[in-house]
């Protein structure tokens, strides 16, 4: 097998043991007779791949009972909007932290769904190339929530602590970070996630909200956008989608097996120091834009002297199979997208790749 | 391998081929080096699998170009109020005709979000055994549009001439019997249907929208919800659900390589008549609830003279490796859900099984 090396910025690469399994039992799923794409979401073979994620994910991120787990469809892109849909309201705001494209648009739709506020944006120049600092945000006390992009995937830009929010719940869309290393949830109030990046395949969106925000929720907005519908019925109000539920769990079990976050969160921080080492040997050639102390460890931006060089050092990348290095359409240059499941080895021959040309164009 | 007869009412079988073709292609797709479940949305491979899907909807069912196919996340239940909330608002109505407990819920949903008329219900007792007739229906001609449930899964009911409506376009959720022959389409505005039952895996909800009606839909809702949000953006305007889609595509392939929709209906017809031909030939035995001209191509229902001898049923069937027969716990009894893939020789079986156990037990 001729496996690519996959930096594409999501869905992305997943473990390879993972598809093995989901190849070898695609046409008999747990003894059944069925595929996992064809049982019925009320059976029990699928109830218990259902409970059997989220217990996983309790475990691995100790999230205690307080907190529910839900699998929604849509994409992380409709809790842009579920999330002040339920929890804003007349005389309700929330503080929104801006570092980049995706916070922009949680902010945009909560406006259209109630008053939200900026508590800080990291913006200049129509770029976002840090985070900012705890005395930069300007907490409102009263508000229902302070919403932030726990990692930023087109401006490269990562929370490495969370915020102090006093006592106003974080709500944070982690898509793109979601279990690359252990967090204290406490003071988060709700996260959700699209799990294309760092949880299995595009399809499925997670949330994890607690009683208390629970509580809040509003009850006269649709049946099927309210948090309180999934919370109630286990997220299985209607039919969830499966075979992306079904995929989240063996990757859960996958990263059990190999030591769970810490080791994935050691595997992550070698990853990324070693792409950082290299952007760093040679400053004058890979200019990394975001300050040090809020660089991403899932996705290190940068450009060469010139965009030809660009073209040329992605140009070169298709030999080697490197799929997915170039930078978003807003901001251009290279990107490299170092999500959970994309091994050490890939890595390393990038790395490699980068010093040798740089070397050979500095 | 020893395949179950799979009459789940949804996720429903699928083909056998095309679980096997995933299945060879599931470690490296279309030479990426990549699985499907890993590659980029953004992507010329993705992109023609997404564009395919497209075309070959379109060509199966002769959908002229001034209808868009629209795929996305969050189920048949998201429609039902996106679908009000994009075409209704001040002064807007809607007709709604009650044939079960799916259009129930529609009804609910539009309620919230506009002011809804019900033009026609044929539930009596709480039962729906029936479809109204043209005369039945009360219909505004100011209605923005007349809501159909074209299938009644739990009912066992099924529109089988489409109402006149005159220039009230008909939007219709067709989640349980989309596909199952060939049908005109001008009369319909919007048809949405989740792919689970005759078109795929669970996790990707097809709309066709037509121009006019597509024109009408609101632009101050939230973006993930506007209708034209997907259009315009060819339903990438966030990750779509990849996986489900592309097994839409290899579904759409399938049928046309068998023979197109007029083969499926031929086949459709050819299982249902062997069902209901055990019913109607046992008719002390098997006791159909559903007027004839209104029985369910893809659900039969039927009671046994006991519940016993139902529970004897159901136990016997397991024995048979019959799968998901139990009727839905709302109205008892059996179920035989015979959707677009499950095979004539599952049906074939289940018939016998049917005809000795009557003939055992009369």
């Amino acid at each position: 097998m001729n496996r690519a090396h996959n930096f594409n910025p999501g869905p992305a690469a997943l473990p390879l043991e993972v598809l093995q399994k989901v190849q070898s039992e695609l046409l008999d799923f747990a003894g059944t007779g069925m595929s996992i794409l064809e049982v019925s979401h009320r059976s029990k073979d699928y109830e218990a791949v259902h409970n059997a994620a989220q217990s996983l994910m309790r475990e691995l991120l100790g999230i205690p009972e307080n907190y529910h787990i839900l699998f929604l469809g849509g994409g992380a892109s409709l809790q842009f909007s579920m999330v002040p849909m339920n929890l804003l309201g007349p005389g309700v705001s929330a503080d929104y932290v801006i570092t980049g494209a995706w916070s922009q648009k949680a902010f945009k739709e909560a406006k259209l769904v109630g008053n939200p506020r900026v508590a800080a944006t990291t913006e200049e120049d129509g770029k976002f190339t840090r985070i900012p600092k705890q005395e930069e945000l300007q907490l409102d006390p009263q508000a229902r929530y302070v919403h932030i992009t726990s990692n930023n995937t087109i401006f490269g830009t990562q929370w490495h602590t969370f915020p102090n929010t006093g006592n106003v719940p974080i709500v944070a869309d982690m898509s793109s970070d979601f279990l690359w290393r252990p967090f204290d949830i406490k003071p988060f109030g709700l996260i959700y996630g699209g799990a294309q990046k760092n949880l299995g395949p595009a399809g499925v969106t997670v949330v994890i909200i607690r009683d208390d925000l629970l509580a809040l929720c509003r009850e006269d907005i649709p049946i099927i956008l309210r948090f309180k519908t999934h919370a109630k019925d286990n997220s299985l109000y209607n039919t969830p989608p499966v075979f992306a539920i079904y995929i989240v769990k063996l990757v859960l079990e996958w990263i059990k097996e190999k030591g769970g976050l810490a080791w994935m969160e050691q595997e992550n921080r070698a990853k990324a120091a070693r792409i950082y080492g290299v952007i760093d040997s040679y400053p004058e050639f890979y200019r990394a834009p975001v300050a040090k102390d809020s660089r991403s460890f899932m996705n290190a931006v940068f450009r060469l002297p010139s965009e030809e060089l660009e073209n040329k050092f992605l140009e070169g990348a298709k030999a080697h199979r490197f799929v997915g290095l170039k930078g978003h359409r807003s901001v251009g240059g290279i990107r490299v997208s170092m999500y959970n499941y994309v091994p050490k080895s890939s890595v390393e021959e990038l790395a490699r790749y980068m010093e040798e040309f740089a070397r050979a164009h500095a």
